[in-house]
Protein backbone atom coordinates (compact mmCIF):
# COMPACT_ATOMS: atom_id res chain seq x y z
CA UNK A 1 0.00 0.00 0.00
CA UNK A 2 3.01 2.51 0.36
CA UNK A 3 5.76 3.07 -1.72
CA UNK A 4 8.93 5.13 -2.02
CA UNK A 5 10.11 6.92 -4.97
CA UNK A 6 11.67 4.36 -7.98
CA UNK A 7 14.67 6.47 -8.97
CA UNK A 8 14.10 8.15 -12.20
CA UNK A 9 16.31 6.78 -14.88
CA UNK A 10 16.75 7.51 -18.72
CA UNK A 11 13.62 5.67 -20.53
CA UNK A 12 14.65 3.13 -23.10
CA UNK A 13 11.49 1.54 -23.62
CA UNK A 14 9.02 4.71 -23.69
CA UNK A 15 6.04 3.06 -22.08
CA UNK A 16 3.25 2.94 -24.41
CA UNK A 17 -0.29 3.91 -22.79
CA UNK A 18 -0.99 0.40 -22.43
CA UNK A 19 2.14 -0.41 -20.63
CA UNK A 20 2.27 2.34 -17.99
CA UNK A 21 2.09 1.27 -14.63
CA UNK A 22 -1.55 2.72 -13.81
CA UNK A 23 -0.92 2.75 -10.07
CA UNK A 24 1.39 3.86 -7.69
CA UNK A 25 3.31 5.36 -10.43
CA UNK A 26 6.08 6.69 -9.02
CA UNK A 27 6.89 2.67 -8.67
CA UNK A 28 6.88 2.61 -12.03
CA UNK A 29 10.30 1.89 -14.21
CA UNK A 30 10.45 1.93 -17.95
CA UNK A 31 14.47 1.70 -18.64
CA UNK A 32 15.77 -1.49 -20.19
CA UNK A 33 18.50 -1.38 -17.00
CA UNK A 34 16.26 -1.99 -14.78
CA UNK A 35 13.42 -4.09 -16.94
CA UNK A 36 16.68 -6.46 -17.96
CA UNK A 37 18.12 -6.84 -14.24
CA UNK A 38 14.29 -8.38 -13.13
CA UNK A 39 13.80 -10.39 -16.09
CA UNK A 40 17.52 -11.89 -15.59
CA UNK A 41 17.63 -12.22 -12.20
CA UNK A 42 13.90 -13.76 -12.16
CA UNK A 43 14.69 -17.55 -12.93
CA UNK A 44 10.47 -18.12 -13.62
CA UNK A 45 7.84 -16.29 -15.40
CA UNK A 46 3.85 -16.22 -15.88
CA UNK A 47 2.85 -16.11 -19.13
CA UNK A 48 -0.80 -14.60 -19.62
CA UNK A 49 -2.81 -15.02 -22.94
CA UNK A 50 -6.86 -14.97 -24.00
CA UNK A 51 -8.43 -17.72 -24.90
CA UNK A 52 -11.76 -17.92 -25.94
CA UNK A 53 -11.89 -14.29 -24.04
CA UNK A 54 -10.66 -15.53 -21.10
CA UNK A 55 -7.57 -15.17 -19.34
CA UNK A 56 -4.97 -17.99 -19.15
CA UNK A 57 -1.95 -17.47 -16.80
CA UNK A 58 0.88 -20.20 -16.88
CA UNK A 59 4.25 -20.59 -14.91
CA UNK A 60 6.99 -21.14 -17.57
CA UNK A 61 11.16 -21.11 -17.63
CA UNK A 62 11.90 -17.99 -19.59
CA UNK A 63 15.39 -16.08 -20.11
CA UNK A 64 16.39 -12.80 -22.18
CA UNK A 65 19.04 -12.84 -25.23
CA UNK A 66 19.51 -9.21 -26.06
CA UNK A 67 16.79 -7.31 -27.04
CA UNK A 68 14.13 -10.47 -27.05
CA UNK A 69 12.74 -12.17 -23.94
CA UNK A 70 13.02 -15.79 -24.68
CA UNK A 71 10.31 -19.01 -23.21
CA UNK A 72 9.66 -22.32 -23.07
CA UNK A 73 7.12 -23.99 -24.91
CA UNK A 74 4.74 -25.70 -21.92
CA UNK A 75 2.88 -22.31 -22.27
CA UNK A 76 2.91 -22.29 -26.25
CA UNK A 77 1.67 -25.40 -26.08
CA UNK A 78 -1.39 -24.53 -24.43
CA UNK A 79 -1.56 -21.23 -26.75
CA UNK A 80 -1.28 -23.88 -30.10
CA UNK A 81 -3.82 -25.93 -29.20
CA UNK A 82 -6.12 -23.35 -27.76
CA UNK A 83 -6.02 -21.70 -31.10
CA UNK A 84 -4.15 -18.91 -29.23
CA UNK A 85 -1.59 -18.85 -31.08
CA UNK A 86 -0.38 -15.77 -32.84
CA UNK A 87 -1.93 -13.20 -30.06
CA UNK A 88 -0.51 -11.03 -27.64
CA UNK A 89 0.87 -12.24 -24.16
CA UNK A 90 1.98 -10.48 -21.19
CA UNK A 91 5.05 -11.80 -19.23
CA UNK A 92 5.30 -10.95 -16.08
CA UNK A 93 8.50 -12.05 -14.20
CA UNK A 94 8.08 -11.06 -10.49
CA UNK A 95 10.49 -11.65 -7.42
CA UNK A 96 9.52 -11.23 -3.77
CA UNK A 97 12.27 -9.82 -1.70
CA UNK A 98 10.14 -9.07 1.60
CA UNK A 99 7.27 -8.66 3.90
CA UNK A 100 7.11 -5.27 5.10
CA UNK A 101 5.91 -4.97 8.66
CA UNK A 102 3.79 -1.62 9.38
CA UNK A 103 2.13 -0.65 13.13
CA UNK A 104 -0.95 -0.96 11.33
CA UNK A 105 -2.76 -3.68 8.70
CA UNK A 106 -2.96 -1.01 6.18
CA UNK A 107 0.75 -0.15 5.89
CA UNK A 108 1.75 -4.04 5.64
CA UNK A 109 3.30 -4.26 2.07
CA UNK A 110 5.91 -6.17 0.59
CA UNK A 111 8.84 -5.55 -1.11
CA UNK A 112 9.18 -6.85 -4.94
CA UNK A 113 10.89 -6.36 -8.43
CA UNK A 114 8.18 -6.75 -11.13
CA UNK A 115 8.73 -6.56 -15.12
CA UNK A 116 6.24 -7.12 -17.58
CA UNK A 117 6.40 -7.35 -21.29
CA UNK A 118 3.93 -7.15 -23.59
CA UNK A 119 3.76 -8.34 -27.17
CA UNK A 120 3.16 -11.55 -29.85
CA UNK A 121 5.43 -13.72 -29.18
CA UNK A 122 7.20 -15.56 -32.41
CA UNK A 123 8.79 -19.42 -32.31
CA UNK A 124 11.99 -19.47 -33.07
CA UNK A 125 12.38 -22.06 -35.64
CA UNK A 126 16.16 -21.79 -37.47
CA UNK A 127 18.08 -24.98 -36.07
CA UNK A 128 21.10 -22.81 -35.54
CA UNK A 129 19.22 -19.68 -34.02
CA UNK A 130 17.25 -22.29 -31.93
CA UNK A 131 20.02 -24.12 -30.65
CA UNK A 132 21.73 -20.66 -29.75
CA UNK A 133 18.72 -20.10 -27.34
CA UNK A 134 18.47 -23.43 -25.86
CA UNK A 135 22.28 -22.93 -25.08
CA UNK A 136 21.68 -19.37 -23.82
CA UNK A 137 19.21 -20.61 -21.31
CA UNK A 138 21.11 -23.29 -19.93
CA UNK A 139 24.45 -21.16 -19.43
CA UNK A 140 22.32 -18.09 -18.13
CA UNK A 141 21.61 -20.49 -14.95
CA UNK A 142 24.98 -22.71 -15.19
CA UNK A 143 27.46 -20.78 -17.42
CA UNK A 144 29.94 -24.09 -18.69
CA UNK A 145 27.17 -26.50 -18.33
CA UNK A 146 25.99 -26.47 -22.16
CA UNK A 147 29.49 -27.58 -23.64
CA UNK A 148 29.34 -30.68 -21.39
CA UNK A 149 25.78 -31.91 -22.44
CA UNK A 150 25.08 -34.67 -24.83
CA UNK A 151 24.46 -32.59 -27.89
CA UNK A 152 20.88 -32.52 -29.31
CA UNK A 153 19.44 -34.50 -32.09
CA UNK A 154 17.82 -32.71 -35.05
CA UNK A 155 14.51 -34.73 -33.98
CA UNK A 156 15.01 -33.01 -30.09
CA UNK A 157 15.78 -29.54 -31.23
CA UNK A 158 12.43 -29.91 -33.70
CA UNK A 159 10.50 -31.28 -30.70
CA UNK A 160 11.63 -28.18 -28.46
CA UNK A 161 9.30 -24.84 -28.93
CA UNK A 162 10.84 -21.90 -27.97
CA UNK A 163 8.97 -18.36 -28.20
CA UNK A 164 10.45 -15.33 -28.62
CA UNK A 165 9.03 -11.53 -27.61
CA UNK A 166 10.73 -8.35 -28.26
CA UNK A 167 11.81 -5.69 -25.53
CA UNK A 168 9.74 -3.13 -27.02
CA UNK A 169 6.38 -2.81 -24.75
CA UNK A 170 7.61 -3.40 -21.10
CA UNK A 171 7.85 -1.74 -17.92
CA UNK A 172 8.91 -2.53 -14.38
CA UNK A 173 7.23 -2.26 -10.97
CA UNK A 174 9.08 -2.30 -7.82
CA UNK A 175 9.18 -1.34 -4.29
CA UNK A 176 11.88 -0.97 -1.79
CA UNK A 177 12.32 -0.29 1.69
CA UNK A 178 10.69 -0.15 5.35
CA UNK A 179 7.10 0.50 6.42
CA UNK A 180 5.67 4.24 5.67
CA UNK A 181 3.54 4.67 9.12
CA UNK A 182 1.44 7.20 10.07
CA UNK A 183 3.83 9.79 11.93
CA UNK A 184 1.20 8.84 15.44
CA UNK A 185 1.78 5.71 15.27
CA UNK A 186 5.23 5.37 15.85
CA UNK A 187 5.40 4.51 19.08
CA UNK A 188 2.96 1.28 18.98
CA UNK A 189 4.65 -1.27 20.13
CA UNK A 190 4.74 -3.20 18.04
CA UNK A 191 7.69 -4.65 16.10
CA UNK A 192 8.09 -2.86 12.46
CA UNK A 193 10.62 -3.94 10.02
CA UNK A 194 11.52 -5.77 7.07
CA UNK A 195 11.39 -9.44 6.95
CA UNK A 196 13.69 -10.11 3.91
CA UNK A 197 12.71 -12.75 1.63
CA UNK A 198 14.76 -14.74 -1.32
CA UNK A 199 15.31 -17.55 -3.71
CA UNK A 200 18.15 -19.80 -2.25
CA UNK A 201 19.38 -23.10 -3.14
CA UNK A 202 20.02 -26.03 -1.29
CA UNK A 203 22.68 -28.71 -1.40
CA UNK A 204 22.53 -30.45 -5.21
CA UNK A 205 20.65 -34.07 -5.30
CA UNK A 206 22.73 -36.40 -7.49
CA UNK A 207 21.13 -39.15 -9.29
CA UNK A 208 21.49 -42.62 -8.36
CA UNK A 209 24.39 -44.43 -9.66
CA UNK A 210 25.98 -41.13 -11.06
CA UNK A 211 29.57 -41.77 -11.33
CA UNK A 212 31.44 -39.98 -7.41
CA UNK A 213 33.84 -37.95 -9.95
CA UNK A 214 31.15 -36.03 -11.44
CA UNK A 215 31.12 -32.95 -9.86
CA UNK A 216 27.46 -30.88 -9.83
CA UNK A 217 27.70 -27.25 -11.45
CA UNK A 218 27.85 -24.30 -9.35
CA UNK A 219 24.23 -22.65 -8.64
CA UNK A 220 23.23 -19.37 -10.38
CA UNK A 221 25.41 -16.81 -8.64
CA UNK A 222 22.24 -14.68 -7.61
CA UNK A 223 20.78 -17.52 -5.97
CA UNK A 224 23.74 -18.34 -3.63
CA UNK B 1 10.00 -31.63 -21.04
CA UNK B 2 9.47 -34.78 -18.50
CA UNK B 3 7.13 -35.62 -16.03
CA UNK B 4 6.14 -38.20 -13.59
CA UNK B 5 3.00 -39.40 -12.68
CA UNK B 6 0.97 -37.66 -10.29
CA UNK B 7 -0.76 -39.70 -7.57
CA UNK B 8 -3.90 -39.88 -8.44
CA UNK B 9 -6.44 -38.66 -5.57
CA UNK B 10 -10.14 -38.27 -5.13
CA UNK B 11 -11.40 -35.17 -7.28
CA UNK B 12 -12.69 -32.49 -4.98
CA UNK B 13 -13.15 -30.04 -7.56
CA UNK B 14 -14.22 -31.47 -11.05
CA UNK B 15 -12.46 -29.80 -13.38
CA UNK B 16 -13.91 -27.40 -16.44
CA UNK B 17 -12.91 -28.39 -19.82
CA UNK B 18 -11.26 -24.97 -19.48
CA UNK B 19 -9.12 -25.46 -16.69
CA UNK B 20 -8.30 -28.91 -17.69
CA UNK B 21 -4.52 -29.52 -17.67
CA UNK B 22 -3.70 -29.31 -21.36
CA UNK B 23 -0.11 -30.43 -21.73
CA UNK B 24 1.38 -33.61 -19.60
CA UNK B 25 -2.00 -34.63 -18.71
CA UNK B 26 -0.01 -36.33 -16.18
CA UNK B 27 0.87 -33.86 -13.80
CA UNK B 28 -2.38 -32.34 -13.41
CA UNK B 29 -4.22 -32.62 -9.94
CA UNK B 30 -7.24 -31.40 -9.08
CA UNK B 31 -8.37 -32.49 -5.84
CA UNK B 32 -8.75 -29.58 -3.22
CA UNK B 33 -6.15 -30.91 -0.99
CA UNK B 34 -3.06 -30.15 -3.60
CA UNK B 35 -4.83 -27.23 -4.90
CA UNK B 36 -5.32 -25.72 -1.40
CA UNK B 37 -1.27 -26.54 -0.12
CA UNK B 38 -0.28 -24.95 -3.22
CA UNK B 39 -2.20 -21.65 -2.52
CA UNK B 40 -1.21 -21.60 0.64
CA UNK B 41 2.50 -22.04 0.28
CA UNK B 42 3.17 -19.46 -2.51
CA UNK B 43 3.35 -15.92 -0.83
CA UNK B 44 2.41 -14.10 -3.70
CA UNK B 45 0.42 -15.43 -7.06
CA UNK B 46 0.00 -13.84 -10.38
CA UNK B 47 -3.75 -12.48 -11.41
CA UNK B 48 -4.30 -12.34 -15.36
CA UNK B 49 -7.00 -10.38 -16.60
CA UNK B 50 -8.31 -9.34 -20.17
CA UNK B 51 -8.21 -5.38 -20.75
CA UNK B 52 -9.50 -4.73 -24.22
CA UNK B 53 -8.68 -7.96 -25.56
CA UNK B 54 -5.20 -7.94 -24.06
CA UNK B 55 -4.04 -10.34 -21.17
CA UNK B 56 -2.67 -8.45 -18.31
CA UNK B 57 -0.82 -10.04 -15.79
CA UNK B 58 -0.03 -8.41 -12.51
CA UNK B 59 1.62 -10.06 -9.27
CA UNK B 60 0.00 -9.63 -6.05
CA UNK B 61 -0.54 -11.07 -2.32
CA UNK B 62 -3.12 -13.36 -1.68
CA UNK B 63 -4.60 -15.92 1.05
CA UNK B 64 -6.96 -18.65 0.97
CA UNK B 65 -10.06 -18.31 3.29
CA UNK B 66 -12.01 -21.71 3.08
CA UNK B 67 -13.22 -22.36 0.12
CA UNK B 68 -12.33 -19.14 -1.47
CA UNK B 69 -8.87 -17.68 -2.49
CA UNK B 70 -8.36 -14.04 -1.60
CA UNK B 71 -6.64 -11.09 -3.26
CA UNK B 72 -5.53 -7.61 -2.56
CA UNK B 73 -6.84 -4.46 -4.27
CA UNK B 74 -3.42 -3.42 -6.00
CA UNK B 75 -4.47 -6.40 -9.11
CA UNK B 76 -7.86 -5.14 -8.69
CA UNK B 77 -7.25 -1.29 -9.22
CA UNK B 78 -5.73 -1.55 -12.84
CA UNK B 79 -9.26 -3.88 -13.22
CA UNK B 80 -11.08 -0.97 -12.05
CA UNK B 81 -9.73 1.62 -13.72
CA UNK B 82 -9.92 -0.44 -17.06
CA UNK B 83 -12.95 -1.48 -16.68
CA UNK B 84 -12.00 -4.89 -16.39
CA UNK B 85 -13.64 -5.02 -13.01
CA UNK B 86 -16.59 -7.58 -13.31
CA UNK B 87 -14.61 -9.72 -15.54
CA UNK B 88 -12.97 -13.06 -15.58
CA UNK B 89 -9.65 -13.94 -14.06
CA UNK B 90 -7.03 -16.59 -13.92
CA UNK B 91 -4.76 -16.70 -10.28
CA UNK B 92 -2.39 -18.74 -10.85
CA UNK B 93 0.37 -19.46 -8.30
CA UNK B 94 3.57 -20.93 -8.61
CA UNK B 95 6.08 -22.42 -6.11
CA UNK B 96 9.68 -23.18 -7.89
CA UNK B 97 11.05 -26.66 -6.03
CA UNK B 98 14.15 -27.26 -8.46
CA UNK B 99 16.62 -26.90 -11.44
CA UNK B 100 16.32 -30.51 -13.05
CA UNK B 101 19.54 -31.14 -14.54
CA UNK B 102 20.12 -34.11 -17.11
CA UNK B 103 22.23 -35.67 -19.79
CA UNK B 104 21.20 -33.42 -22.42
CA UNK B 105 19.41 -29.82 -23.11
CA UNK B 106 16.22 -31.86 -24.05
CA UNK B 107 15.64 -33.10 -20.71
CA UNK B 108 16.33 -30.32 -18.64
CA UNK B 109 13.41 -29.14 -16.86
CA UNK B 110 11.75 -27.74 -13.54
CA UNK B 111 10.48 -29.10 -10.63
CA UNK B 112 7.25 -26.95 -9.34
CA UNK B 113 4.07 -26.83 -8.17
CA UNK B 114 1.62 -24.40 -9.50
CA UNK B 115 -2.49 -23.82 -8.93
CA UNK B 116 -4.42 -21.91 -11.37
CA UNK B 117 -8.03 -20.28 -9.88
CA UNK B 118 -10.49 -19.40 -12.61
CA UNK B 119 -13.83 -16.79 -12.18
CA UNK B 120 -15.07 -13.54 -11.38
CA UNK B 121 -13.86 -11.93 -8.59
CA UNK B 122 -16.15 -10.41 -5.93
CA UNK B 123 -14.83 -7.48 -3.59
CA UNK B 124 -15.64 -7.91 0.05
CA UNK B 125 -17.19 -4.92 1.46
CA UNK B 126 -19.39 -5.84 4.23
CA UNK B 127 -16.89 -4.09 7.35
CA UNK B 128 -16.85 -7.15 9.64
CA UNK B 129 -16.13 -9.32 6.60
CA UNK B 130 -13.55 -7.40 5.43
CA UNK B 131 -11.94 -6.83 8.57
CA UNK B 132 -12.10 -10.65 9.09
CA UNK B 133 -10.10 -11.26 5.57
CA UNK B 134 -7.18 -8.61 6.50
CA UNK B 135 -6.72 -10.19 9.68
CA UNK B 136 -6.52 -13.82 8.03
CA UNK B 137 -4.11 -12.55 5.98
CA UNK B 138 -1.39 -11.31 8.76
CA UNK B 139 -2.39 -14.47 10.15
CA UNK B 140 -1.50 -16.85 7.77
CA UNK B 141 2.51 -15.49 7.56
CA UNK B 142 2.82 -13.82 11.04
CA UNK B 143 0.50 -16.09 13.74
CA UNK B 144 -0.94 -13.67 16.70
CA UNK B 145 0.42 -10.23 14.90
CA UNK B 146 -3.04 -8.91 14.16
CA UNK B 147 -3.70 -8.05 17.72
CA UNK B 148 -1.02 -6.51 18.60
CA UNK B 149 -1.76 -3.92 15.50
CA UNK B 150 -3.06 -0.50 15.65
CA UNK B 151 -6.44 -1.54 14.72
CA UNK B 152 -7.63 -0.23 11.22
CA UNK B 153 -10.02 2.73 11.32
CA UNK B 154 -12.83 2.81 9.36
CA UNK B 155 -11.44 5.19 6.43
CA UNK B 156 -8.47 3.01 5.75
CA UNK B 157 -10.90 -0.44 5.80
CA UNK B 158 -12.95 1.48 3.24
CA UNK B 159 -9.66 2.38 1.16
CA UNK B 160 -8.54 -1.43 1.03
CA UNK B 161 -9.96 -3.45 -1.83
CA UNK B 162 -9.96 -7.45 -1.05
CA UNK B 163 -11.08 -9.58 -3.55
CA UNK B 164 -12.47 -12.96 -3.02
CA UNK B 165 -12.51 -15.79 -5.73
CA UNK B 166 -14.46 -19.04 -5.30
CA UNK B 167 -12.31 -22.66 -5.72
CA UNK B 168 -15.37 -23.93 -7.99
CA UNK B 169 -12.60 -24.12 -11.21
CA UNK B 170 -8.91 -24.53 -10.17
CA UNK B 171 -6.40 -27.02 -11.48
CA UNK B 172 -3.03 -27.79 -9.92
CA UNK B 173 0.12 -28.75 -11.94
CA UNK B 174 3.21 -29.77 -10.30
CA UNK B 175 6.50 -31.83 -11.07
CA UNK B 176 8.49 -33.74 -8.87
CA UNK B 177 11.99 -35.78 -8.75
CA UNK B 178 15.12 -36.15 -10.99
CA UNK B 179 15.66 -35.76 -14.83
CA UNK B 180 14.38 -38.67 -16.91
CA UNK B 181 17.16 -39.69 -19.72
CA UNK B 182 17.43 -41.85 -22.13
CA UNK B 183 18.64 -45.19 -21.65
CA UNK B 184 21.57 -44.69 -23.51
CA UNK B 185 22.38 -41.24 -22.07
CA UNK B 186 23.28 -42.11 -18.79
CA UNK B 187 26.62 -42.56 -18.85
CA UNK B 188 27.40 -39.73 -20.22
CA UNK B 189 30.33 -38.32 -18.11
CA UNK B 190 28.33 -35.17 -17.07
CA UNK B 191 26.51 -34.29 -13.37
CA UNK B 192 22.71 -35.19 -13.65
CA UNK B 193 20.69 -34.60 -10.77
CA UNK B 194 18.31 -31.74 -9.29
CA UNK B 195 19.61 -28.09 -7.78
CA UNK B 196 16.54 -27.75 -5.10
CA UNK B 197 14.89 -24.03 -4.87
CA UNK B 198 13.16 -22.43 -2.00
CA UNK B 199 12.05 -19.12 -1.05
CA UNK B 200 14.19 -18.83 2.30
CA UNK B 201 13.86 -16.04 4.65
CA UNK B 202 17.36 -13.59 6.21
CA UNK B 203 17.37 -12.02 9.59
CA UNK B 204 14.66 -9.51 10.15
CA UNK B 205 15.85 -5.70 9.69
CA UNK B 206 13.78 -3.48 12.14
CA UNK B 207 12.67 -0.11 11.46
CA UNK B 208 15.37 2.85 12.59
CA UNK B 209 14.61 3.64 16.28
CA UNK B 210 12.37 1.03 16.99
CA UNK B 211 12.02 0.43 20.94
CA UNK B 212 15.17 -2.78 21.56
CA UNK B 213 12.51 -4.56 23.45
CA UNK B 214 10.23 -5.03 20.45
CA UNK B 215 10.93 -8.41 18.96
CA UNK B 216 10.21 -9.83 15.76
CA UNK B 217 7.74 -12.15 14.61
CA UNK B 218 8.99 -15.64 13.63
CA UNK B 219 8.86 -15.96 10.10
CA UNK B 220 6.28 -18.13 7.83
CA UNK B 221 7.16 -21.71 8.81
CA UNK B 222 7.45 -22.44 5.69
CA UNK B 223 9.94 -20.60 4.80
CA UNK B 224 12.52 -20.85 7.27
Amino acid sequence: MDSEPTAARPNAVPPSDFARVRRLGKRGAYDRETIDAILDAAPFCHVGHVVRGRPVVIPTLHWRAGDTVLFHGNAASRMLETGAAGGEVCLTASLLDGFVLARTGFHHSANYRSAMVFGVPVAVTEPEAKLAALAGFTERLFPGRWATLRPPTAQELKATLVLSLPLTEASAKLRRGGPIDEPEDLDWPVWAGVVPVRLSVDPPVPEPGLAPDLTPPDPPRWLR
